[in-house]
């Protein structure tokens, strides 16, 4: 994200001095066997670490979430790298664990997600780009997996898969509308049966989920072979395990299973692995990048996608229930210009100083931070400066803060890195010592599937209630007697509102949810609820960022920003 | 390849003793900064040093081609790194360029592609999985211009590109012959316009041709720029300049096209890198990494696709006038096994010593030497020996070779490795010391496009003539028209017969060669010919390979073979 500076954030970042991985390693005190460099600058970690240090205490983890974001983002990432540069500038011993960015909207609209400014990961070009080839393996199981299951079909269909009922979708890590909606298998028998397909793009893929969930290779392996790829002519479901592809799955996958470490520009060692899409799947980083960061730092600081009505929800319901997470503290993360937008500004008049309308907007970050108080976890507010933001709007935003005694702090880590993000650091610390490490769930697991979707709904959207569609009714009816009700639900929602329609800003009231579909995701191990229309394969903007995009004679990227 | 032996090809792998890669280097003189560590036993190569070796002698290079060969291959590859291997045995400093396997027939037929047995490259799982993400890059390049070329379409068209006559596909590095025709932009609106389209396999994309024959990232991007991705409602060809798209791809690209080193199970340095489709594109391995090898050893043993009518013919004709390479000798590969095809007999016979047979299939390695002949440079006949393989049979192909004077070795590098190729080894040095490095070229690229597809089809395959479809006929008129003609011509035939139809083994003669279509391949830098019908995406047997493949719970691979 450029704030109207004079440098660009690539330009930062290739400015800027890295340190050897295996210095970044060693740090972290690494062993050289845990470590594979990709590069000098990246590298994978073993999963062996996590048994040697298994008796290790685990790190406090602090979540950085945030209000209903604009288009553009509010700067997680930004907060996440600043808070951990600032927390080492503290001495303390911080580790970041953040989620990979996907290519798809890298050379359509956002041309990167590595932070910004002074509050950066490194090589962002690398990490931007192929990185160390996760998203690539997520693509290449997924698809294989639609191969053999046209296979299957096309070499006599021993398993009587019925062809109008295949849920698995190819995937490819690009923005490509036109992919949505294809048939595939034309011009022949040779070619197969002609059938409706489409592709997501890759991080909304199962795969990317469960990747993310997994906590080990036989974990993962388990989790692919649980995949429900459809449904045969008698209506039972067909599963990876029925076809046999798990082993294949899991071997193009065994090296993606492993986190990636950078640096930040302040050479805090970052952890980097798995982007699963916030609205289709639950959006956070791997559990094995937490875990290992976790063993690796005394403070861990990560990020969840989206507002907190969906990364921070799932984060809780679905990431720390698949493995124990010692969660310390949440910041949310707030702008000016996204107050603004929920207090009923336009999105062209966002750069003007309104401070009447930004009050107005106050409702939405308090909706999300009684949401976080219902988990039982302490938060601080990081307002996330922008250069345009006005004196009195800054003012106006503590003001408020005060009055309601929330723990607040004035965040400036894209111009001026940890430094800019100090007194954040100081107020999370204090809210980590204390807590108790108690997180209070919405909902059990064994609580029925429509209580669970309207526990979400009720208290952490703030709707009256929910809505069927009588599909939805039905698939319930169905998961029920498949014995798949006990897992969490995974809900797929807009991110730009509470509500399940993107119009309504700030606090919506007196508003329905609607349930459209579900899908099962039992490899990931939840439901995905979707509610109102959401698209899993995004499409280019008129001018995509890739226009822009270069490479000099001798490699230097440009057009990355 | 398992030869019916006790150890598989992934058992000798995984119990060989692997050097760093850092070691390999080194004795390699490659400077620290030139080298690129992916894990610990596989790197790249920074271009840097073709500038720092500019003036250094450039090694022979010795070419490792066959006979036409069965569809289980004759182990050209194995011969390849045997030969290198025994090379370094006799104290001659050789390095090995390869091709990289590609993804889609290791999970469907071939489970590998990396040698066998005792002449293998290693890590052999990392190779025929992932390796360093070149293909996928490739893959992302070529679907990326695909979406953007949608894009153009559904933002307003204002080059008029007229959708019916896009002749850019979208690639996978799979086997997937669902894919192989399919209508995309389904759905309404919102999904682009519907129109026809198809998935190649990446390793027959023109991008995987640009990659091999490009000396750089100018050069790569120039090449980029020059694709026709379709023509407009004039007809006028469309170009990846006009859409202004070729720095993102060259940008996608800039990492896969850096060499990759990575050792044979002697540790002899071998540097693999590209594999193009042999029918489709050139089917050799990269420029770069051949003129980095020429820069690094004495000998550089390498190999083209398929038998020396595809392969060695465009290794001459289409890699060496890119760019100058000193080529020293030619090796023809043979096995018992595919002489016995060409001699007439059945497939499921092959095993069954038929000495009368064998002696019929010996008009097919007639006809590659009197190819090589041609092209004016000395060969060696290596036999491919496999376990099975009659002594009588043997003695047969020796006995023939030496009533014709035809250089010969016998050479069991499979089971024995370097050692099992010395008497090769020595007959290769001997020819390459007593050749001028000269090629004499079958065609001039100003002949007409017809003139340069009469000479191959007439010199190279021993057809009567040629015929051309009308398509044909009109397209090569349009390509003069365009001024395309002055391009060689990139021959598309089945790999299984010196003519146009597969069931022809042997030497058929008194044939006509039948030119169905053409497709310009400007960023490639020539004209594809196709001659019957070439699938360009394969589909996957009714077991696949993959139904085998594990990993374990530490991550050790099963399966690949």
């Amino acid at each position: 994200m450029n704030q109207g500076k004079q440098h660009t954030d690539i330009e930062i970042a290739q400015a800027a001095k890295l340190k050897r991985i295996t210095d970044i390693a060693s740090s972290l005190q690494l062993l050289e066997d845990e470590l594979e460099p990709y590069g000098r600058y990246k590298a994978k970690i073993s999963l062996d670490v996590l048994n040697r240090l298994a008796e290790r205490k685990d790190a406090k983890v602090i979540l950085v979430t945030s209000i209903n974001p604009t288009a553009a983002g509010e700067g997680k990432s930004t907060v996440t790298v600043g808070l951990g540069q600032a927390m080492n500038k503290l001495g303390k011993k911080a580790v970041i664990a953040m989620r990979e960015p996907s290519l798809g909207p890298t050379m359509g609209l956002k041309g990167g997600a590595t932070g910004g400014g002074y509050s950066q990961v490194l090589p962002m070009e690398d990490i931007n780009l192929h990185f160390t080839g996760d998203l690539h393996a997520i693509t290449t199981a997924n698809n294989a997996l639609s191969a053999f299951i046209d296979n299957h079909i096309h070499q006599g269909n021993e398993l009587k898969i019925d062809y109008r009922r295949i849920t698995w979708r190819r995937a490819l890590d690009l923005n490509d509308r036109a992919l949505r909606e294809v048939i595939t298998g034309l011009g022949g028998p040779a070619n197969g049966a002609p059938r409706e397909d489409g592709f997501q793009i890759t991080v909304a893929s199962e795969i990317m989920a469960i990747l993310c969930l997994a906590k080990g290779i036989d974990d993962l392996k388990e989790r692919l072979s649980k995949i429900v790829v459809g449904y045969d002519y008698d209506k039972s479901p067909v599963f990876v395990k029925t076809l046999g592809y798990e082993g294949a799955l899991a071997l193009l996958l065994k090296d993606a299973l492993k986190p990636n470490l950078v640096q930040t520009i302040e050479h805090t060692p970052a952890i980097i692995h798995g982007g699963p899409f916030a609205n289709i799947a639950h959006g956070c980083n791997s559990i094995l990048a937490t875990k290992i960061a976790s063993k690796l730092g005394d403070y861990v600081v990560t990020e969840a996608g989206f507002g907190a009505d969906l990364g921070a929800e799932k984060f809780f319901h679905i990431k720390t229930r698949a493995e124990e997470i010692n969660v310390g503290a949440v910041v949310i993360v707030a702008t000016i210009r996204a107050l603004k937008l929920h207090g009923g500004a336009s999105k062209d008049s966002l750069s003007k100083p309104d401070a009447d309308t930004l009050k107005k907007g106050f409702s939405n970050l308090q909706k999300h931070i009684e949401t976080i108080k219902k988990f039982g976890k302490p938060y601080v507010i990081a307002i996330n400066k922008f250069l345009n933001d006005a004196d009195e709007e800054i003012h106006a935003l503590l003001q408020w803060s005060k009055e309601h005694a929330h723990p607040v702090s004035l965040t400036e880590v894209w111009e001026k890195g940890g430094e800019g993000g100090l007194d954040l650091a100081e107020k999370v610390i204090k809210e980590c010592e204390g807590d108790t490490n108690q997180i209070t769930y919405l909902y059990k697991p064994e609580d029925s599937i429509k209580s669970k979707i309207e526990a979400v709904a009720k208290i952490v959207y703030g709707a009256d209630g929910v809505e069927y569609s009588p599909a939805a009714e039905k698939q319930i009816k169905d998961f029920e007697e498949q014995g798949w009700d006990g897992l969490p639900v995974c809900m797929a929602k807009t991110q730009y509102s509470l509500s399940d329609n993107p119009k309504l800003t700030g606090r919506p009231e007196n508003f329905t949810m609607n349930v459209r579909e579900l899908r099962p995701s039992l490899g990931a191990g939840f439901l995905v609820v979707l509610t109102g229309e959401i698209l899993t394969m995004p499409g280019l903007p008129k001018k995509p960022a890739a226009l822009q995009m270069n490479v000099s004679s001798s490699g230097k990227a440009s057009g990355l920003f």
